[in-house]
């Protein structure tokens, strides 16, 4: 056997990741000749902003899902079905977002009613994402046999308590979506840089395995 | 050669795998603004429930196929050119399924006709998926060069059984098909989380492979 | 280094593959509920069966690509940029090849001059394929520092005389397409099963690596 | 763990780049039946020349940004955050191409004014991409722990040089949007068949790691 048991669970992983984060791009749409009406097509791309904010935060989001995984599974040696199980209700809701992204997208400028709709069912998705990685980190953590020797007790609960933060902050958002779509949306983009500096920040601390040693 | 051969068909049929469970969102369609009529966007979403609810049956049903598939896998040392050709053929079934689950989401409320249709032509693909898994592990299984020393017959077997329990379940739901359309997807959904908790109970005994032993 | 370069462009490449199979689904038309004006729907879907046929040789064509091309890096140990590039080209015909597909399926019972087109278009990319996987073949074989020690030089040979032979009769395809397009489907897929058989019947001659000799 | 970190980052950008490439076809769009108008379908076809021109342009870049990283990637032991996160914003910009792709074969034979506007959104993810590349490359060359011993110093500089004429040159085709769209175009293929011949000129430097010593 070419890959270990975790090493499989990667490569499917990254394999759902890489497809979600790519197919966001077939959501953004290249108006009709037939549809300008006389406009200029820089004016017709300059309208579809919303398209291009959702693209970007959602491709943002998944990024960093994939290099939170990646963190995460450098602790782990192999993996059970409650892991498999927990890992495959992360990437159901991460493979759903391209879905509420072009929602979102569409309806983002609309009535205030359809756009609340819109950014609720978006900010629910990433609810969903933040409590399926707390869920997928208790299954990983629940096991010492799963672990690498290595692994930080402290590191392990200070990252669930991360992740908690996380769920609390998209629970947050999908209240806002109710009062206002866009500021719902760069709360949303807000999160996402958060995690990206948050991370590179910790990154000295994180164990990094020797050359040779897998 | 960095891969085994088993390797480099674990990690092809991963790819498969990963790209249908992906794509099965392209089937979730987005209503059009000038569609709505003065209907809200969260009426006419919920109004497109069968898409879901055939979405999730389907994301499940693939992800369990790609947790068998892997236990599969990791009983295998090498494949010969048959479990090659068998193994695609299980892939062919598995990479047609969004085609009827998008068929069964258009039609599930669908006059009786249509929507029997529909559902016969999703049991029948879930049908082939399932005699397809059969075929692949008596290909796996019929030489015991290709496995690794330490199968168990009995589980072999066992696991066999399963996969003709599971034929002969998918074969009920074609015929159910003609009789009742929600019948049909509620009993592929409940089938599907049969197969989550089966295999959860049964873990404990699969052989886990030594660190180092790869 | 985690994969050697022969291990990374075996996984891009399957990457591609898989991901150009998978994509086949994608053509497969769901007929909208208002298009049906009364007639049943098994009855519009029965009308689309050359979308299925040409979706089924085009699913086993690359499916055999995949595996020919898994058999022939099985004999490379290294690659150089020569080999690189005559790989791109490879997965550029292949990954091509959904257009050709969809076109064919759409004009296959059309007029006679359209469906010729439709045909030689399919045909040609088969061509091009072909040819592509004999310009890598050439690629990899003409230097014996890429190859394992090995390699048996007349099954070189003979794969090489094989690819020709193929190609041979791709271009008889372009040629059949003018003449009749259902025929040119039939012999695609005629051509597909035999090389699944061809291949099966000379399997026990080809190398298997030891296990462990990674 | 079964991969080392720049092992999963090697897999992850094969798999958003293999996904990237192989969605260009989706942009190929058959022409309906009913669109003809009494025009034969090889004559539509012909029509849609901008569009393959833009997938062969852009199928190209893309497999040469796979080729250059592979390269890259063969320096580099392992991979901290920062790598990471470079990492993702050119995986950002490639996967955004299949876009400005779509819409420059949409608007290359457009009036004047939107014929430049697609072609400089075109060329300027081009130069997203290039750029992104030189920083993927700073991130990388940064620290030393990062890179295998056998790092050639002037290689690394010199490559640096190439990336940076790269990005003033597709910085000169964003300029040249405004005058010719299809002179852009023209001069992003010719581009990327400068890169594929210049690679081959230099590979036989590059220094290939020997069997084994992964």
């Amino acid at each position: 056997m070419a890959l270990t048991d975790s090493g499989r669970v990667e490569a499917f992983s990254d394999g759902v990741l890489a497809i979600a984060i790519t197919l966001l791009v077939l959501d953004l749409r290249v108006p009709a000749r037939d549809d300008l009406h006389g406009a200029s097509l820089a004016s017709a791309l300059s309208h579809q902003w919303p398209a291009y904010a959702a693209y970007l935060v959602s491709f943002l989001t998944i990024g960093i899902m994939w290099v939170n995984h990646h963190a995460m599974f450098t602790q782990v040696r192999q993996v059970d079905r409650p892991v498999l199980f927990a890992n495959l209700a992360l990437l159901l809701a991460v493979s759903f977002l391209p879905f509420p992204t072009h929602l979102l997208a569409e309806y983002l400028t609309a009535d205030g009613r359809d756009a609340h709709t819109a950014a609720a069912v978006y900010s629910a998705t990433m609810l969903a994402v933040g409590l399926a990685f707390s869920v997928l980190w208790l299954a990983i953590t629940r096991t010492a046999g799963l672990l690498h020797a290595h692994l930080d007790r402290a590191a392990g609960r200070a990252a669930l308590r991360r992740f908690g933060v996380g769920s609390v902050a998209y629970a947050g958002t999908v209240a806002l979506s109710f009062v206002n779509a866009y500021a719902t949306l760069a709360v949303h983009g807000a999160l996402a840089l958060y995690y990206c500096f948050d991370q590179l920040a910790t990154s000295g601390r994180a164990p990094v395995p020797e050359p040779g040693a897998e």
